[in-house]
This record gives structure tokens, C-alpha cells and sequence, in this order.
């Protein structure tokens, strides 16, 4: 199978990598590191990545950033962040993906726990997260020639811990969790799911 | 009570602004129409608009656009149609109202069944819902002076016959309990609850 990984060097992009790698054609990708390099919030950028790279059947997507501050003091520029980026730019991955993704591909986003727990500083987070969540629900009934999509929603992860003091009360994932989520969307047979690691 | 109703004009906004009225002061308004104008795709539109007003102890969003549309032709500009108008426009009438609200007044956004049960070509429409209903969720925690906000999200309303033959199988709401969802988060006391009306 070949296999797309955006935002590969990150925390969770560097074990989905080792964990997907396998007897699988792996190509990864970021926005300054990887096989290929995309800007995920460049349609053209994005565009000029699938013709790069032909046909595929995965794209896992570990990406994007948002905003994270008080609510007290946000501008709708910094909330546009998360809109613009994590966001959106998932979501055109799977816009423009779905034009050269194979026959029973899949396309796997990334969202998080904060839609439904949300924590003080995260509302662009978490609103971006509620987002991609119904987006995978709504494409799924839309996508073509059998192409799934999924969204992974994980609690903070272990690997991270620099982010626990902001999750008060959450338990860290172990990353065998949040990888098995990744490869159950890919070589599993779920679409419009959004899978829950907490 | 002083509630400003944005959207007033629309099939829900005229019908919650009739419920509302009774012995509240009621400030409609509308990108065109109602007492005062606003564009809710513009911080500076929001921030004249809540200096003409002035303090307020409720603010109703009955309003926003979305691109409605196949997922195959979509692109990223259609989706941020969305993402701008519905979704970040609801949310900046919470950012900057926040500054100019009276303490315990509350915030009422409009969602929609999307986020959870999706139709084609609802993509874009889904995403939004589902961003709204998670911010509800966040901001409510970070709200100062007890501030609340909650989401309204509502099936097919039985007011808009148009949209029936998108909604196939979905049983139309009747605005009376549209209506009293909105005065439940008005005049009750939730917050960072979507109310489903479905």
C-alpha cells in the first residue's frame, strides 16, 4: 500500500510513520521536512504535491496548528488560525486528494480530544476540532469509488508531556493506542467515523 | 431584559424575535435589514455595531451563510465561505461581545443538525456546526461575570419547505419548539450546551 504521511516529523507523525512503515510504501511530508514538502494551506502547494506524487491509497493527515490563548483577549485574526490551518488545510488535502487517491483508498485527519473536554486557552482548538470530526462524517457519505475517511481524536499523548499542565485531570494516551487508531483507519474498513483514543 | 437578535429578518430570527419580544427590549439586526446592520465578516462592523448598542444582557445569532455544494467540484475557497461567514462570524460576535455584554447576560449561536447528520452536499454546513458546537462547549469556560453561551442546533425547520428534498427522511421541526430552545438558553440558566431540537 502506499501511504501518504503529512506532518510526519511530528510527535504523533514520527511513531504513525515507524508503526505504518512496514511492508508499506511510505511517503512523508511537512511543511520543511520529509520526502516532499507542502504547504498545506497553498491549494497550489497541495496540488502540485499529489502530481508529484501519482496515485496513492492513504493519506494520513498528523497536522496543523491553531491558536491557543485566552478567550479574553482573541481577535478573530488569531481565531482564523486554526480556520485556516488545521483546519481547512485538512480538509483541502481530501478536496484536492480526492482527485488522485485510488480506488478504495482512505483519507485519516487528525482532530482531538478538545471538541467534547474542552480546557481553558483551547477554544480555537477545540472548535477546529468539532469541525474536522463533522467533516469526515459528512465527506464519507460523499466521497467516491469506495474512498473512506476518518477522523483520529486523541487525548493529550504521552509523548508530549509538555502539554499536561494545560490538561489538568486528563490521563495521557500511550502512543500504541493512538497509533493502532491510525492503522485501524487505514487497513480497517471504517469510514465517516470519528475514533475516539481517550 | 435587552437582547439583540442578529439574523431578526430570517425564517428563524422573525419567529424567535416575536417569541422574544414580550416584555424585553429587542434590537434586531441583519447584514441589510432591522434596527442597526452588521457584517458579521468584519471586526470593524461588530465593534460600531456594539458601541451604538451599548451594554446588552443577551445577544441571539440567527444568522450565517455556508457553502452548500458537492463534495467532487468543491475547493477551498467555496469551503471558506463557511468557515468566514457562518462559523467565524458567529464566533467574533462572541469575542468582541464578550467586551461589551452585561455580567450574567448570555450568548446564543445557531448550529444545525448537520454536524451530526450529514446530507450531500451539507459538507461545508456540517464542518461549521460541528466548530460552533464545540466552541459553545470551550468558551462557556472561559466566559468572565458569569457570561453563558450555548448552541442552537436545530433539524429542518417546518418553516422552510425548500430545504425538505435535501433532508430526505428528516421529519421537519416545528418552530415552536425552535423558538423555545432559543428562550431556553435566553431565559434559563445552561451554558456551553448544543440544545437539540431534532
Amino acid at each position: 500500500m502506499k501511504i501518504i504521511i503529512v506532518g510526519a516529523s511530528g510527535t504523533i507523525g514520527k511513531k504513525v510513520t515507524e508503526f505504518l512503515r512496514g511492508e508499506n510504501e511510505i511517503i512523508t511530508a511537512g511543511s520543511k521536512s520529509g520526502d516532499i514538502q507542502v504547504d498545506i494551506t497553498s491549494s497550489e502547494s497541495i496540488e502540485a504535491f499529489y502530481k508529484q506524487i501519482g496515485g496513492f491509497d492513504a493519506l494520513v493527515s498528523v497536522t496543523g496548528s491553531a491558536h491557543f490563548g485566552p478567550l479574553t483577549t482573541m481577535t478573530a485574526k488569531d481565531f482564523d488560525i486554526g480556520l485556516q490551518n488545521k483546519l481547512l488545510g485538512q480538509v483541502n488535502l481530501v478536496l484536492i486528494g480526492q482527485h488522485y487517491i485510488n480506488a478504495k483508498g482512505s483519507f485519516t485527519l487528525t482532530s482531538g480530544i478538545l471538541s467534547d473536554d474542552p480546557i481553558v486557552l483551547g477554544s480555537n482548538l477545540s472548535t477546529v476540532n468539532g469541525g474536522i470530526n463533522a467533516f469526515a462524517k459528512a465527506a464519507a457519505i460523499e466521497l467516491e469509488n469506495g474512498v473512506r475517511i476518518n477522523a483520529i481524536s486523541a487525548d493529550v499523548v504521552e509523548d508530549a508531556p509538555g502539554y499536561f499542565p494545560y490538561f489538568p485531570g486528563h490521563i495521557p494516551v500511550t502512543m500504541n493506542r493512538v497509533v493502532n487508531a491510525y492503522y485501524k483507519s487505514v487497513f480497517g474498513a471504517l469510514t465517516g467515523q470519528v475514533i475516539q483514543v481517550w
